[in-house]
């Protein structure tokens, strides 16, 4: 696998997103090129400290679903990934374009009080509403007192916090959700992004029989923001591939004693990412994700990743009518059908 | 913020818990002034050794609860915090004022078989009855095979072993319960002290229209000791603040590759500890924390972090009846009203 | 302690285990005696880089059980432990002597997808058949672009995927597990191991009133390999001993921040393990461990670590019928009853 062609991936899922969405507004962020990798190297975080500016909507969708998306009749669940770095901040103009109090409330990131989305806070939006939601982050460091400040880094997410209840429930359920990772500057950037959502008994709200198929090529470095929303725990677990169960999902040298992990137990709210680099020491299948709780996975809690040799083959691969039915799904979203926001 | 008011905050909590309880015999560790903090840092754990002599009694309080208090009358749910230094040992002079045989069972720390706290090992105490509770604590260091040692530091916690069943379930449900903090030379000490305990559906097994909340202002050091008991799993969220997935709570440095979350989920009896400073980067206001599984915050698992300004306004926070209710409730208990061992 | 007895209670596990199975292909590996520790240290693995051929059959038990077992008539459950050592391969030639089809599916190590062990990908072996899995390792090392790939070393297990449904509830329920040791070269070998399992609301597939307990000598050094299945979530507790959250189980050193603990919640498919040295600090006694989810400890998820001082007696611990009842079933086992393989 060439440098080349691994660019090429991430120019696609860059450019891909803003064809999808349309804002014009994201583009000098998202079509941003990614810094060239040195042939020795990975991309990697540059510097943060920028301000975007984004439109955000909620809006329902036909199905008995409320999606988030960067502009109207654009919504998808989960919303459109956010991709910030340390030192960022991003100002969004939310618009409600349900017919019930909606909101904006994230995890991880710094916002006053007045940005919290709660109604209790009075940060909500009536239907029709506007309102525009300021996130800020930062780098770690010193505090005035010597302390170590951590940085805002991590793998995060947005939800409603207002729909059917004063926590959201009723939002959530419906869909209104999505990632947001801040990274360090220097850290490591995937070829390909998925956005995982176990929300009560589905995957990116998706019925069983439709759970979501995620494609690559042997290679391929893959980030998976994995989210678990609603009432139950679950257990993520990946054939083939593990990752390190800490900031970034991967280990930074033999001094990380970080466990490494295939299966992951996860309640609602938590979040984590992972890299892992498709097919590496196991080669090109179609390797199941799924939660391992045993009765979550019988009821279609599970998944592909489905990795290709170069040539595009997938040895012991047979489509069936689940993915043709998927196809056929008005709903159906894997990676590509999301909106993504990468800030860097 | 100066220092100035940060080391009053501590006085008042230690002198706070010593008025409170009006035990003498602890007035000597616990008025004991931490060490006044030098202008470019905060205040930190001293070198541990002490020896600690605590009374303690389980009684019945009037509303269906059990708890420990360090004297009789004074017990509240949770039970007093115990908060030592590696190196310290703590004999605790237990006396059982319920009607059923209890027990003292604890995490974490050394004890011989003698002192388990089960039925088992008959180290069990009948109404009535009384026992002294020996536990020890160690230093990290190296064994005579040259292998590390952990040291015992770390957010802990005691519960009766024996009231309903041979595992407690009777005295944990009815209250039983208390923190155990043991720190390491160093560690940072924090301002305030806030125990929450997520019991079956309930924190500080208080209804949860009466949910706790907890008072400080911008910039004192908060620290939590969050404990879960029971029968169900939790997620345990902040809203606006963050903390380190590691042994303190809090990261040392840069290379310290801890996950930095404000979401976690725990399960019966997992304990953790996180030191926050009260609004940092976010400011003042009525912060929420709150489970995050949506039934449980639906029907009340949710309290808040009321953060003032230095001049007491709490910017957008209208207090409501729920909490004038919890005003007039007699077990109404914020970190102020249990009693605290601070012994350093 | 002298290192002449932790060394003959080693020769004793291993040889136990290959007296039990009969294997003598195994016997190369197993019998190889550890490393003699040296007088100023414990044993640690060596390099890895060995081929184990092994075999394995899975078979009904005549109790409604299946088992996985290095031979035929010795399938145990949980499954005989494997431990090998990173850059090490293991080639299983499984046979199937159940009346159903089943599998042998492995976390955490590489395997292609030929080797997956589900009915998806036609891995999986009829009634009667017999197939060779193989499953490789290797060690952390560098890139070609020169990030870090972590090694495989870890605490993972081995089940069936297959029988009951495409997930293998119905032969995980029954009893197709085992654990699966991984370990870096330098890393410290333990006296005795004993596998541990929840599995839905059992202990290694024994009934409450006959849950396992494992016996030791102060000072043994103990390696639990624990792992979860089925469908709910438990919470693994030890009395009177704690563990890092880490890679080994262990700290390293003063610079490992991994939180120390004695309770752990856990999931389905999660696993991990520790070592503890018996009745350091808090020397002999019948030590508890349990679920700390109430209900479950009430219903039976507990058993007892049983330290005795070198003499052999048990301070305060009376065997009573429970165990008596237990020496008398036919399924009964501790760690001394299941094979292992120590690829080492």
């Amino acid at each position: 696998m060439s440098m080349d062609r691994r660019s090429f991936n991430r120019r696609l899922v860059a450019g891909g997103a803003v064809a999808a969405t349309g804002v014009t507004s994201l583009s000098v962020a998202s079509a941003a090129p990614a810094p060239m990798a040195a042939a020795e190297g990975p991309k990697r975080a540059p510097a943060g400290g920028k301000v975007h500016h984004l439109t955000m909507v909620a809006e329902r969708l036909g199905t008995g679903k409320i999606g988030y998306g960067f502009e109207k009749g654009k919504a998808t669940v989960p919303g459109p990934l956010i991709d910030i770095v340390e030192g960022d901040t991003v100002h969004i103009e939310f618009t409600n374009l349900t017919d019930v109090d909606a909101s904006l409330h994230v995890h991880g990131v710094d916002y006053d009080i007045a940005n919290d989305g709660t109604r209790m806070n009075k940060s909500h939006v009536p239907p029709g509403g506007k309102r525009t939601y300021t996130w800020r982050t930062h780098k770690p460091g010193k505090r005035a007192d010597g302390t170590y400040r951590e940085g805002s880094a991590g793998y995060w997410h947005y939800h409603d916090h207002v729909v059917g209840t004063d926590h959201g429930t009723g939002g959530i359920r419906q869909g209104l959700y999505g990632g947001l990772v801040v990274r360090r500057e220097g850290d490591i950037l995937p070829d390909k992004q998925f956005t995982i959502v176990f929300n009560d008994m589905q995957i990116n709200n998706l019925p069983g029989a439709q759970s979501p198929n995620f494609e690559a090529t042997v290679g391929d470095r893959l980030e998976v923001i994995m989210i678990t929303h609603g009432e139950f725990y679950h257990t993520f677990h990946i054939h083939g591939h593990r990752w390190a169960d800490n900031r970034t999902g991967l280990l930074g040298g033999p001094g990380d004693t970080s466990r490494i992990i295939d299966n992951k137990i996860t309640g609602p709210a938590d979040s984590f990412g992972l890299q892992i680099i498709a097919g590496e020491g196991v080669g090109a299948g179609a390797w199941m994700y799924h939660c391992h709780v045993q009765s979550h996975s019988d009821n279609g809690m599970a998944g592909l990743f489905l990795i290709a040799k170069p040539d595009g083959t997938i040895p012991g691969y047979e489509p069936h009518h689940k993915t043709a039915a998927k196809k056929d799904g008005k709903d159906a979203q894997g990676a590509s059908a999301q909106g993504t926001h990468t800030g860097h």
